[in-house]
């Protein structure tokens, strides 16, 4: 399995080049009645489209997505969904320079030495395009999550040493800035820093924040297949991200168990509930019935326009300096990527616990 | 898809619960040819066995492994092995006061939710015993991993606050203490730590980190089943992790591109290779031939003899004692666990590279 | 992956060789709540073992089997169920005649060659023994289907030229006589025909038939994982298939399209029907509601103690006789095998089949 | 899953409608370093293509196909091969009659049953359509084989009753004839048969044999997923398909094991050999080195235009006429689709065969 395939029974396969004819992806396994339009599909799209601000590329693409099928009369068939962005930029640029010598922090060095040779145009495969086809996938799975009562926020938490305050926390402002920051000071300090870094042909990392709320308990599968597990996975699989934590993450190492564990209590309702979330959600590797928190790292993006050293095809040591405009935070368009992987991981969890329960089989395939 | 398969071409499956008649895994895909016999296995589950030191439980299990099959004259066949352990310890206890009421920490409520009911005996399959089956494969992986010049050094990182040194790293001292840390003076602090938290009925966190020495550069596929992704899966799933970091983790949200990229130069032999390591040893989700360092936080034993709110199955408000002896920490019967999952895991991948390139495929089919 | 996994949500891996230690199966996924114990398995096994009339092997195993797993107090818990089956003939033979040569008929080449070598006990993995594993999974999926109403009939349909008369068919006959046929005219014949063979040293050939009743419709994926696409791989796993048919089967090669087509109709409580049944209970890959049909045709037993000849390891022609007792006929012990496979890809759809309508979701995850 | 996945290592997802936008595939795991381009693929699905013959349908086409990913500079990548072809014909007609009612021998009510509701417009996802992504992916498979020595032959073998005779057998024949039979006396009465039924408003099935040459021995793994029963499932997918046989097939239920073996001997250079071939090539659920035979039998089409009664959507009897021009058989337009998924089938199995030895691994990861 050369993996592109994610999930289990709402499975994604996407496909696409930064400079091909076009990106995609396929999405088999969705659920059938889900009513579904391009719109729902674009609105997420253009959350991780470039140039819609000072840091993100300024290469406009538009990034317009069809459906080719499984959608009938507006309402999902049950057969696979196949969604496809044509890319309106692929100029018959030279490559061969760019084909000469292996970027540092870039997979050109470890895609020559798997396949033997490389697609060079605008990264090929490791680009940063290669999410489309996982945030339109996303798009779908959030859509569903809704449907049973589950919503995912998701923003930037972190940028260099700027952090967002919690005491700060305004969840409309995510989307009123280009940083997705739910912290306006934080989010002024960033674009200072941002810009300074601009300057200097440099570039930050920064972290991203997830939750999800309205998680029924029991999701995620009991050893291998994690709820932790697979979202470590979801998250991890994004080009970029080098840690993952869930709940408390790094904290629980130096932590004690008297205060690290969450005790359970009742709410008002007599439901069970847990005093505290130190866990982030999750329990044995299933959801319990808290908010799922989990936080991606980032590192900052490796195309900088500073001079830098390196090695060409022919072994020779030699300086580059990389021409083009980059972001120099890969994080702000990475926000949706995140809550898309989230998503589907979620509902592919979801999908999978239907047949936990004898009783559930039971449920429906009983003649009503 | 139940969860309890791991991996594609070298694939296991666990099975057991811990005070169940057994426990054990099978593999699937174990290439012929393998030299093989119980005591390769025993002294990869001896490193995780309880009753070594007194920060271990004193439970006296032996955890003796016989090969049921896949094995002919001492060597692999090429068909399933299957390993089994059988539990000595269990003995007919009344178990109603632990299945009445959820522990903070533990799996006892999201197992309820998920299945219904429950299997109360020892915390049944999300107990640490789940792990023999992880360990017993995992030695596999790593005889198999050494015979294409591989390694695998795995260690206590931190205990609490306490973290090593590296200007005292002491490989050699790994197995010379209990708690396996490669640094004599911390693991001395970390010993009047841990006795001070089991005097006072509590438990520690931790960390451990794993290096990965000898991979060949290109392993790993190159979207979703990325390197570093199918490890995050792979620590993630060991119970009690909440955190996984891969090369410089964290730290990459604070870096700056100039200082995270590592640049590319030539070894002595013209080999290319890079400056720095703040990768980990990835790029692009593939190994990018530099050593492979991955880094997982524990949380502290959620079983402490502390007193703990929670609520009971009639959905009352109780406190609880957890009676017995328990570790004051998880980490250093872990580690062996995060050596055996990282070898699973870089194993099947590398198997799953084979057919990358055509080339490959005629090397493997054409007559010699 | 190497093929001894079997299934999707229900999966199943089976382990094992003719002559080592135990043989045994791994079911993953099995819904919590079903009540179990070792009878409901041995019941099943009971109808492969050996040793129950003059046209099988002599050989009296017992096969008794032993729950390891997944099941507490009587009821299944959701967790792996392990399931073993020590062999109790395990002597210490000399094998090294039966290893220096090729059987025709068997697998003894095919494994050498995958392998680089074999375990020659018995046949190893490729016996007939192998097929306790899936009998074993296949008697919980059973029970599973008759708690949604669905049930499943299997019979020697026929052996060599001796077909049952669909006009003498007796269903409560069919365990009445060791060859499983359902026409006690037709098993008479067999049997002499079986006596005059064996009197020669030589083994026939037969024909299996299934039929399952109480088929929902719409089980079955729409383009691969088709109904009949996976019953036919199902049953063509069993080791001698070497046809498997669908309703009318072959002989819709030579039919028309106004009578092989099924017309619609309703029945007395205005249910949709057919009016015949060529399709076997499969349109487009899915269960049309009708009783679904299939036939598998099994080769001679190719273990014949007439004089044959083969090629030993040495590059030599040569001329061997297999010594012991074999059975003349594969078929009465593979009824119960194919009536297992038939279970499992039954029970496997039918669960991937609960996420197919959204309103199947909301059904399951709504709070009441 | 939900089935529009086949393959593991070598892995199609296919998708599209019959009157959607579009129909295509995308190949994961396709080795890198192959040269293609899309004549490779369109001379496959030109195979395929309608209004080549009276005896099959007028509708044109033209079914170009476009490479969307994956190959650059002639040479595949190694990353996923986005294939697509355009629907020329997606009038916006009135589907609404063809949707209330479900016709005889099609999927018109199980996708109802299984989804709640369906795309009626020609056929949906249950048209023959649907195998473009089969037979464009399939053209890449048969060419990779050829590289490594292995080739397919597929042709009619039968319609209705009429067989071609061994004698005739003329493999250049193939091509010159619209029916693709090896035997042009049986071509010529087999197109009187089907004229005479297309004046009846009647159609007929008939049978596709296929051989591989070429392959090594010990290809297909070694319980459930052996190579028979993967080529069981993967031509038992296609529609209309009602049986599978595999080298002697049905014939072995009536035959004896003295004369069903096939002795070894030795070929002319020494070596091993079989001196028949009932096996089909295929021993243990491995290739024995021998030519790998297989056999499809299709059921009629069932679009037909005489009338026939059926039900509609409000439960009424009714009686119907299939309009349109429909081709009266199946068989010839299929014989590409059996030999894409018999190429897919070998590829995968071939691939996954790699890591069976461990010896293979340290052929391909040690360093020359």
């Amino acid at each position: 399995m050369a993996g592109s395939n994610y999930g289990t029974d709402f499975r994604i396969t996407t496909w696409g080049e930064s400079h091909g004819k076009a990106l995609g992806v396929v999405i088999d396994g969705c659920p059938a009645g889900l009513c579904l339009n391009e719109e729902d599909i674009q609105s997420f799209l253009d959350r991780r489209k470039p140039g819609q601000s000072k840091y993100t590329t300024a290469r406009k693409e538009g990034d317009e997505v069809s459906i080719l099928s499984g959608v009938y009369e507006g309402k999902t068939t049950g057969t696979p969904i196949s969604l496809i962005v044509f890319n309106k930029d692929q100029h018959s640029k030279d490559y061969s320079e760019i084909a000469s010598f292996y970027r540092p922090g870039h997979a050109d060095y470890t895609f020559n030495e798997k396949y033997g040779f490389r697609d060079p145009r605008g990264g090929g495969r490791s680009s940063g395009r290669e999410t489309i086809g996982r945030v339109a996938a996303g798009a779908i799975a959030s859509k569903i999550l809704k449907e049973i009562g589950i919503s995912i926020l998701t923003y930037t938490a972190s940028i260099g040493d700027i952090l967002i305050d919690p005491d700060r926390f305004d969840e409309g402002f995510i989307n009123e800035n280009p940083l997705y920051m739910p912290d306006k000071e934080a989010s002024v300090k960033a674009s200072e820093y941002l810009d300074t870094l601009r300057s200097l042909g440099d570039s930050s990392g920064g972290t991203i924040e997830c939750l999800v709320k309205g998680m029924p308990a029991g999701i995620g599968e009991t050893v291998f297949d994690k709820l932790d597990a697979e979202l470590a996975k979801a998250i991890m699989s994004i080009g970029a991200v080098k840690a993952v934590e869930i709940g408390d993450g790094i904290k629980v190492s130096c932590a004690k168990g008297s205060t690290n564990n969450d005790e359970f209590t009742l709410d008002e309702t007599g439901k069970i509930i847990k005093r505290t979330n130190h866990s982030g959600g999750v329990l044995g590797g299933m959801s319990d019935g808290d908010t799922l928190i989990l936080r991606a790292h980032f590192k900052p993006t490796p195309s900088i326009s500073s001079q830098q050293k390196t090695v060409n095809k022919n072994n020779e040591e030699i300086a580059i300096n990389i021409k083009g405009r980059h972001d120099p935070i890969i994080v702000p368009r990475a926000v949706v990527v995140v809550e898309s992987m989230t998503a589907i991981t979620v509902l592919d969890l979801l999908m999978r616990n239907m047949s936990s329960k004898l009783d559930n089989l039971k449920k429906i395939y009983s003649n009503p």
